[in-house]
């Protein structure tokens, strides 16, 4: 059974400021919970019965078998599942040397929680280690945007950092951005390493920052020249972008 | 000033039952009412003097100015916008023949209204004009539909449709699905007009509608074979296939 405090404590953590204090954060779901069991440090593992019988002994500081009717009232999402948990969070390096030799992602002010995760799941799955998001993009432990990772949380580098700052050290790396007056990206030169810019769900890339990209694209619509919607959501641009990549590796 | 009458009604709309009943539906934020206005039959147009201001001689049987926080208490969205209006829902002619001659996509049982509209805004920016939804998809008339399909609800038919009488009427149509033991979908060969399925977020595409898709498709995690996230997200993968469609085209 979970305690009142402890049901206090794990709602609490839905506000961004106290996962700061606590270094904490809520991940729920078998396969998220799955995934980051064993990398990062559990503090809390409350499950129904058949969470604890599908998983071969998971290690965390408290485990709790609690019923699906408890897991409902202690849940920060819409629609809880059999098992939440309580992690500490990362404390990933910031590692800046990393679009020297790789592909990394970019985020400039990306808002929603949920677009955030996804774009985070479809970097592990296309291989990007590090993803840069500047101070005013979503938190990544906020609880859509774990849902939303599935789990990809725990193999993908999420780090705040100033991309003025960031950008201006990589100034003689390949930084791209797409914008709706960018080049075709299909008929564009696209390098294995480097840094690609998303920008917000609404204004796009900020001004300080499309000043420091080198490379323009753009995912064109279909026929070209269509009056279509005006863009594409940011993890579905994400996406294609990232693909785009990786088909022309070797 | 909205009536306390008008606000019931509008909050009943976030049951589909009653959206069904009343063959409506409502529409938030500016950019998704504007692109409805004028295409789709406008019965209430509730807006801040702002969004009147911005938008020129729009038409509806009812128009009401309302201040933010009436917005709000009327919203069915968690961030109210400048606008929120009620429409009636389109009568789509079912066009079975559709993907003999174009592209269309065909959705088995996606849940998730978000990823439902965001894969109805990516089906506008690729010219993707029919969407055959099974009955147990998400109802595109839900308001985090609408929300997320930004307005290419306007241009994209969504017809919800068996999908098995609809395969095997097409049987002679090239039928495309994704699958994580698919082929490559950059060594496959893709036809210009067909059909691609897309399945559900946890359970991916039934074993009924699996059995009538004559071409499987993979798109390739980076670098290939390796342990990654199990799948992308629903609205993601369709994205990235599309996309290779589209590129492919003359």
């Amino acid at each position: 059974m979970l305690s009142k405090n402890k049901m206090k404590f794990i709602r609490s953590l839905e506000l961004k400021k106290r996962r700061r204090e606590e270094h904490a954060f809520v991940a729920e779901g078998g396969k998220t919970v799955r995934e980051l069991l064993g990398r990062f440090h559990c503090r809390l593992l409350a499950g129904t019965p058949m969470f604890f019988s599908h998983t071969p002994a998971p290690e965390a500081d408290e485990m709790v078998q609690v019923t699906f009717d408890e897991l409902l009232k202690a849940s920060l999402l819409c629609t809880p599942q059999e098992v939440l948990a309580v992690f500490d969070e990362p404390d990933w390096f910031l590692d800046e040397e990393a679009p020297r030799h790789n592909l990394c992602l970019a985020l400039d002010g990306v808002q929603d929680p949920g677009n955030l995760g996804t774009i985070v799941r479809l970097a592990d799955w296309f291989g990007i280690g590090h993803v840069y998001a500047s101070p005013d993009t979503a938190d990544v432990f906020n609880p859509k945007a774990v849902q939303a990772t599935m789990g990809a949380i725990a193999r993908v580098q999420v780090h705040y950092t100033p991309l003025d700052t960031l950008l201006d050290k990589l100034h003689d790396v390949p930084i791209y951005g797409t914008f709706l007056d960018g080049n075709n990206i299909y008929h564009e030169e696209l390098s294995e390493n480097g840094l690609i810019v998303m920008g917000n769900e609404g204004k796009g890339i900020s001004r300080e920052t499309e000043a420091k990209i080198s490379r323009r694209l753009f995912v064109p619509n279909y026929p070209p020249g269509r009056a279509t919607s005006e863009s594409l959501n940011v993890a579905v641009a994400t996406a294609v972008v990232c693909a785009e990549f990786r088909r022309r590796m070797p």
